[in-house]
């Protein structure tokens, strides 16, 4: 067994990591980490876990953690994993990074949407974006990925087929997204108060959404001439999954069917991209609960626009699952270790 | 006090005008007629109403009518109106429909959106397409109003000044919406069923909402080099409110501030519109219970779009409280007569 | 227009007293009071009173207030009416206290529940407790009410023609209460996060609620021979509402056709209170969004026990409405003034 | 690997065992079967299972099923399983029932309760109550298990400590229990529709319950003099997860730390039961998505009462979670076998 060390495991990401890895064959939970409640019982936080996890909440040693676990996640609030990581990576271990704070190169476009300082260039060029089916080098090579965020995954996942192959105008793209309120993390705020959030539906960070650039990056990657994009992210009241619903003009006149089958065809190898037939879209709650990314795809003949549905679980294919997908790889294991779970419905 | 009839009032809409016409100072209810359940008590279908509603719910007797009441809804099924309508106007009865079967005045586009046959031509052509605030006529002259659809209520009030004043490319319009499950009725379906619905989030109807035409036909009035537009509808799990998020390309660069001030100028007189300040978004709970449409907008420079929110509740300002906007109208009396509450709010 | 001051006007039962004063014919709002935000215009806290409510936030300043305004509300935490009240009293404007304040009359019972200081005893004893339908004055004559808690609300406007008639073994009353999370206030803590509260039923404050001597109190007042009672509350993931489903054991055999008469015939004159009919019960969205109380009895032979259900909006029935039912009935104008709307459904 | 045959595929609890099974290690899903949509397959109705399930559904051939499946599942509506079982156990196959159909040994009170025939007395006494960690015999010598109801695992499981060990006065429980709208299923109907139980908290069935003779005579076997009982059903806007709360008055004076160790010494080799610490209680959430019970319990002395607050997820404990156990049992296998999943939370 490996041996695993979470940074961030009081909050929703931590949660799931926790969980995901409690139930991994070949990876144990080594140690939980955050930056208050030390050595109180991680159950205290989170009564689910109850019988089922005995760790407590130790304070960040940076040189005992790399010494002793295999592997670290850090999912921590923005700008704490960017002065961590360099340490263990110095020590040699393999880290994951759930925050954003090495998702976006370019240190100038980060301080812009973050509103802070940005890690080292160095380090910025060597995390690997951990988008998982579209890493293009050999993971078990390298000792750090970035974990994308949860919309540009839902995002990104949509888009590639089309952006790689050109079948879209780079500039016509508009990404309407929803998520559920778990994506605001387990913070108290207004924001995530029930009585004003049930039953209500919100728009936020119009036109600011620090994921905009990460989506703009990744997609600049496969075909330079993308962008800028439109990006609008909403709330809906449920707890968890991310619907991104996108718009596109064609480039050229197109049918469903072909479009289907370049999806079918590029995500072939993919478990955990499913891809839905002419006329079928998927809904949150076909992938709670689950790694699985599901996609729907459409040419409107009266429009010459493309509309992609891109549904995730935030919290699981847009955070811990995809973490541990990642760490399957970077040990050279098959992916679907630990993750290969059904979703929960209803 | 002037006599309604309400058709329809099983149904949500058939309900909200019964609890809102309850309040009204000049309309009475004179009766309620469904085409199921005659000589039950209304309130045995909604017991909300006890004590207060004591009317049973009758056949339709045209004839009767249209004798006994001043106004009729007709708050049907499609097709339903359709027929009952010109016996009611051959009596000289005003007549609000909040079905739509009116509202599209080309019978094939309707038939096409519809898939069921269209009203006469000379019907549809009589029909005063009922979006009170941009009504061009006297409407105390008319005794037909054909009220709006929940969905382009919300569109075209958000759209209009932009389309008018041609801020905006015309082909470039993108409608994101977003409904409560009330909008789909109260008719039994696995679409409405609770637990395939709550904590879930669906697309449906992918480009082919009946709804689509309505917008276009609007639009087009006010610039005929508008559309088609995208117009696609997602089903949140909340009870009532639509949020619609619309994407735009600009004509020429312009500023948020100069969009608001144009929309304060376009609705100054409008009671029932409210326009939000620089960086602030309407929820739909801002006007749940209540007849408003709250509108926020925005221009992005990165991407030359411009965004407009827009947000009412679907069961009163996008069908009965509109009606009753309507009603109000038509006879003469001031347009906030008896709806004019606050939203609930939480 | 008499002139109402509202202290507390940031919390939900402050807003909700915004809400029905703004409606009301008879009294105007004239100051709205908060600890914080002073000089702000309350719909920066309340975005759906836009362009409807003008006020600014105002300290609270003794003198001024009660010489300005006629009535006064005080929707405050615990301890602060306390200490303002005297003051308003002393220049003889009349006061409404919607806080927990002053409804216990025993300062030792209230202090070991409650856990703070309690109000001097004079004071208290002055306090007229506005359980509107079974104050048993003229509530002209005093200038002093104590409004009730939500729950006890719901408890004793459904146990009272029970408990008065001695229908029921006054040691044997068990109260299951279930409540929304407006309950909790707009104050931010993990039991009002949505994504812990969401698709979750929590119980709280288990044996331990303050409202628990607030009941025995007021059933000892009809009957001496009553508790104690078992009192528990959940939180249901809902936003407004409570039931109360209670079970008491009959002094002698009975049938609920009888039960409901006695019903029937003690709530005759009281508009706000409607009894359902043998085998029906209520919901909480029957009264959703208005100050009735709705209450189902029955009785089973098999156990001898007697359940009483009974519903209200915490809110309105719960707080504001009920206190502008008071006012009214202070003021001498018909209690059903402002406050005889329709439930909202759905 | 054996191989299992589930009847009732299409409603949620079948969905569950498909769910369950896909992941256990043991036994594998041989076919799935319906009252109608024959050939269809199986992800057409639960999207959800997309590229997981390929099996297609099937008519139900007692023959053939009991020749090739090793064990099979009846999920079905009432008065279904009666009949098929008896073939099924004729060919020596091991058949679980999660209906309702050999709950309830004496045939008068199921049909008094249940309002159809009742199964053959003889087939009633073969069938073992799959109360799993009650279950007094070794169930591997038996081929026939009937799976306890939701509600009736719920309370069973919280009260047997006491009323095996007569610390309650029999005569005296009385259990509120609440339910998340699964609990109704799949089919449709007005209790089911999103908008009529969204925010909204119903109380039904009152007195009438058909788990209300499970629950009584399940008590009964573990002491002659308890019951009847008064349990009552509620509907909590949400979709799953069961409370029940449960009140009783205490033999004698007794200490909550007492109970909690009566219930950690009862249940301590019990894996899927958790008990809570003094003053700590479950919530529907803590068990949500997985096999566990979780129990809470404390001591009134005011009162000299005693509560207990019992939690299972109402489709995997009180239904397939706890079918599989027994299955696991009856096989000779671990009984967490397959379903020692962790919550899922939030």
């Amino acid at each position: 067994m490996r041996k695993a060390a979470i940074i961030g495991a009081t909050g929703y990401g931590g949660a799931e990591l926790v969980r995901i890895l409690h139930q991994h064959p070949h990876v144990s939970i080594h140690s939980v980490h955050a930056s208050t409640l030390h050595g109180e019982p991680l159950v205290k936080s989170f009564p689910h876990m109850q019988e089922l996890i005995n760790h407590r909440l130790e304070a960040v040693n940076v040189e005992k953690i790399s010494q002793e676990a295999d592997i670290i996640f850090t999912a921590t609030p923005s700008g704490v994993a960017r002065d961590l990581v360099p340490g263990f990576l110095k020590n040699g271990t393999k880290v994951i990074d759930l925050s954003g704070d090495f998702r976006i190169t370019n240190q100038e476009i980060y301080e812009q949407w973050y509103g802070i300082k940005a890690a080292d260039q160095a380090l910025l060029n060597q995390a690997v974006y951990g988008l998982t089916e579209w890493i293009d080098m050999d993971v078990t090579e390298t000792n750090f990925i970035s974990n994308p965020g949860c919309f540009p995954t839902a995002v990104l996942l949509g888009l590639a087929p089309l952006v790689k192959q050109q079948k879209i105008d780079g500039g016509s793209i508009i990404i309407d997204a929803k998520t559920g309120v778990s994506g605001s993390g387990k913070g108290l705020s207004q924001v995530t108060h029930f009585s004003g959030t049930n039953d209500n539906f919100k728009i936020y960070k119009v036109n600011q959404h620090q994921h905009t650039p990460e989506i703009e990056q990744g997609l600049k990657k496969w075909h330079p001439h993308v962008g800028p994009v439109t990006f609008s992210t909403h709330l809906a009241p449920m707890t968890r999954g991310i619907m991104a619903t996108m718009y596109m003009t064609a480039t050229e006149k197109t049918a469903t069917e072909d479009l289907i089958e370049l999806y079918q065809s590029v995500y072939e190898n993919d478990p955990f991209i499913r891809i839905h037939s002419n006329g079928s879209f998927p809904t949150t709650k076909d992938v709670s609960g689950s790694n699985f990314c599901d996609i729907g795809v459409t040419y409107d003949e009266r429009t010459n626009r493309i509309m992609v549905i891109s549904v995730i679980d935030n919290l699981i294919k847009g955070a811990s699952g995809q973490a541990v997908q990642n760490m399957n790889k970077m040990l050279g294991i098959d992916e679907k270790t630990g993750i290969d779970f059904m979703p929960v419905f209803p």
